[in-house]
């Protein structure tokens, strides 16, 4: 099968989330990298791409031209991946999808929710599609987590408790991976923004219960900082379960510990990242079964991957496996695990209303469907 | 040394916490029980003494009789340890105490906040003491954590959260121990008093930080249950830190997890009660320590016991350094780290702003110092 | 019921075993300690009898003394507690089981094979039993483990593996504790004899298997130490089946971390000293279950002790049901899995064998069946 | 930087490892595959290569055509994959050195040690270099660990151990993956060649020391398994260093289980591969650091590669790094720690010794430096 021609749009030199998407672009052999706006710099675009084997005369440094351009080639790129920060994705968003070219996006959608209002209602032309990369949704023991919940192991959920944890911004910081993300116009918001829209997306795929209101309590424990560093968030879902929501930059400790706990009345689930091929289930007066990626019991065709047991997969891994489900739904597969633009506006309006409850001692406010 | 003279009020045949405390009275010599008023069935008061080597003629069926008779006696019971369930607590701690008798009960204090405002007004006669046993805080690596913080190694506590996690009332129960504790005439509270006080309490033992304010959301999950079967919690504490709280008895595959994660300006501290004899600590940048009880490292001699490391110590041994701690206090000794009728207040009070905070949508309410 | 009275050999101030075997016998509530020859030196003890509240008149230096002694008194001893260095065992345990007290010896049961077949042949007196405390066979999930290999849960048994790593003998020293231990006259041999002999007796026990020849390679990695502390021993056990055992004491970073792992043609088990609540069995082909102490799945009766699951017991407490289980015994009661002579000249023989086969560069010598 | 044009031999349709090393090339973009041979059945052949992207015309059969057609290119392959059964391995090696194109070849180097010594002579053309894929060695952890030893942290290194645990053969079985490997014509050996080599390399990987002796004992716990499915080994190694070895296909419960202990006179290290990216690290007499890939600590920079850390790495990450550390290699840098044509044929003497070893009850036999 020949490769997809893929486009980025930033990810240049220095970036952190684009070498990832390169490389789960890459894993799995269904993509090449032919074109790139991976600067707004001219200079920095042009040796950015030289870098990565584009050929120069692909190498933009506007995206707006680039998806002009990309869509008059006949070998043009049939897919593009935007890593730029959170406030540049709606822009080449729409670009892309009107000039026909499926987008693959970095998760939050957009900075405001505005920005993802509008940009749920663009038409894509050519049917293109869309695919946010909510990475953890890749990992082969949350998917079969959610193929439990869903074969009804479960009962009916009761209660949810989700964790991302970090804490790599617990003292004041300069660095260029902070910088953005702790300036309320580049990212929208904080440690809320930034991992808990994570939780708060993991929490949903993994029980399928949308989330219809909100309370949440952001804190900067980082004197001066102007967004948040903590965010604790409850949630009702739908058919009166409830969850929590707790995402922090500054638990000492912590590397990139997200985890995720789902109780129901018949049975109870648990999963983190730091031991990501493993997951937790418990029937209710049962054993506890220590479930693994390509192992035996419950739903286990849902995590079956590249390797045996026992042959650790990672976050590229599971970042990969998104690029190659979205690859099989490119060519006219289907690929109902994926998440899209309704995501990212559900994430965006999480942010949105999160902050907006913290400034109100934690009123509860609701969550439109999205 | 001669052991300490001990009656028990409550503890009887077929009670769960009544015989922990007799192995925790026992397990290091520092007690003998020479007394009880095991149940208010005269019967099976007598029955359950003579199972434990009591006299018949100091086997009482009412302890108010049996504060009088062994206060007479020249032998007669120095200290005595009250098992019974929370709503019968508050008067025999008042009758021993003020017959100059040391109390050791069990937690929480009271069932009401009256019972407990009440009981702090009484004047032991004889310098009576008294302990309320909060086992967790007699795990010598939840000392050692206190001790950490106290030192300054973690700089200034920012983040606080605490699990307590059960799964035996998932299911409608109709046993012996569930059925006083889903009353709330017996209970004063669900799982928010059962288990919750030990969170709340453990959060200030090993901070040393007082709370000023809580925001509670208590769930039934289980239909027709009339107390609590979750219980989230967010408190305020001094020094603009923030814990939240959680308490769970429908958590399935959880057996008795309690856990707590302290995260301070510069370094995190975490404690598990399934795994008690380690404490991670974390200086911020520098990697994890896995401090072991009786094992080197920062206060390490906050945390000296019995047994050399790697020799397992779990929660009767916990529970007897709480009676022996007591024991020297008794003795003349000082035991700083010994909670008392103020903790019990707290924990009351806590117990309290919890339910009426639930009931008001998670208002915040001011915790009272005790 | 009456407590047992019991006595005591060795033990004084400063011992490590001696407080252990106290509390294991006060734990349940069983014995009474009422005698004492605590130590060879008549001032000290007196002065270590004193201190755990022996009378005066029962505190001897000479155990053959006590053993004629408390014969003689109508209130005498029931049984003993020898907890003695190694190789003044072999004296009192003849003199208390021929003076028909039952006795109660800390492992191994001597330091030479000549000492440990002498008394294979003594006669007690009054039908004197005899416990080799082998504190790990008094863990639940061991014996939960050993339930299941018994059940034929297993299928047949092919491969056992079995560690006990220690670091305290990194370096040379001259602690107390170390000094015997690593004297041959004292100790009757080194890593092999002092936590060997456990690995050795847990893999018989779980395993129901006798072993019938091995091959041992002993080191002595530290220069100048007149005994191995570093053992590492092949078995062939009957039916078969392979062991192998790794006992060391300058495994830098592991405290008393002793293993089981045990294959069979049907399902494993493995169980660590280091998280004792815990048994993984896996059926082939299905997922790892973790078995709890007193939690559900297969042979749950074997591990129901004092307390309901995830309230951790450990070492005291494993230790005190060896003394608890012998008391029923002494009531007339059965309790098939106590170790006795025959385990101990059983370990005694394994120590001697395997100082024989590392002398001959691992030659295959059998092992006599005790 | 261009791809190195790469060439494969072995890995169509249905095999394990070919896919593994086709990612393991793909990961970082060094290398692009370009010609295969990837079967000896013409219309297989012809159609893995289609699979996979591979021209009609540089599609072969026959890995001697495809050597001399591919040298005789312009753009002919720079390097070539092997990843044919072991037995199928000697040839290719060959062809493709002396042809002047590197070679990437699976472990074990062949299946007899004839093939393997004469390997050792053959002088490539054009400086053609050897890569043996030990992929463990390149995990991050496992580097940062030979890196620690070799600073001098442990002292000397005084005991080792390694696992490596499976249970796919507990059971007879008829699976392709199983057939070859439990045939000793093709493997030359079974649990000892397939696995113990990987044991027996990293043993030397991490510690830096050469085995001058061992001692083996093989099982065929299978009924009528013509090779090992156990294998037990004790090392001598250089510097009075001794290791053991054990390696099992038939360890239920265990997936994939390498595991190293190495213990030295001043500290101790311990790895998992079940938790690759933790490295535990204990100085005698201080508490045991957790050492994570990307995080800090001694010998940070030997583990930093892709992710920060808490984004899990694992197996093909590991497989990448060989391939990434060869092109580098190959571009003229340097990469001290890539096993060759030297630790080939250590391995297949290891294997071979351990038979003769087994087969003489233990004998030791000396291991010839290679």
């Amino acid at each position: 099968m020949k490769p997809i021609r893929l486009g980025m749009v930033g990810g240049g030199q220095g970036a952190f989330i684009g070498p990832v998407h390169r490389i789960a672009a890459r894993l799995d052999g269904h993509y090449q990298i032919v074109a790139g706006a991976l600067s707004s710099d001219p200079a920095r675009a042009a040796a950015s791409a030289a870098e990565i084997g584009i050929a120069p005369d692909r190498a933009y440094a506007d995206w707006a031209q680039m998806a002009r351009a990309e869509a008059a080639r006949p070998d043009g790129i049939e897919a593009v991946a935007i890593v730029t920060p959170n406030h540049l994705h709606a822009g080449p968003i729409r670009a892309f999808l009107e000039a026909g070219i499926h987008v693959i996006c970095d998760k939050p959608l957009t900075a405001t929710v505005a920005e993802a209002e509008a940009l749920a209602q663009v038409r894509p032309a050519r049917s293109a599609r869309f695919l946010l990369t909510h990475t953890y949704s890749g990992y082969p023991m949350v998917r079969r987590a959610r193929a439990i919940v869903a074969s009804g192991a479960l009962g009916q959920v009761r209660r949810v408790h989700a964790e991302y944890l970090q804490d790599w911004l617990t003292d004041p910081t300069d660095n260029k991976q902070a910088a953005w993300r702790v300036d309320p116009a580049q990212a929208g918001g904080g440690a809320v923004g930034d991992i808990g829209t994570h939780a708060f997306h993991l929490s949903g795929f993994v029980t399928g219960l949308a989330p219809q209101a909100l309370s949440a309590r952001l804190h900067s424990f980082v004197p001066g900082r102007p967004v948040d560093d903590d965010a604790t968030v409850q949630l009702r879902l739908e058919g009166r379960a409830f969850a929590t929501l707790w995402a922090s930059q500054i638990a000492v400790g912590r590397e990139n510990d997200l985890s995720i706990a789902v109780y129901g009345t018949k049975a109870g689930l648990e999963w983190r990242h730091s031991d990501p091929e493993t997951l937790l289930f418990t029937p209710f007066g049962a054993p506890t079964q220590r479930l693994r990626r390509a192992g035996p019991g419950p739903c286990a065709e849902a995590a079956e991957t590249r390797l045996p047991p026992g042959h650790p997969e990672g976050y590229l891994e599971a970042f990969g496996t998104l690029y190659t489900d979205f690859a099989a739904l490119l060519r006219g597969g289907s690929s109902p695990d994926l998440p899209g633009l309704s995501d990212g506006l559900a994430g965006v309006r999480f942010v949105a209303a999160a902050a907006r409850s913290s400034q109100a001692e934690g009123a509860w406010l609701p969550l439109d469907p999205a």
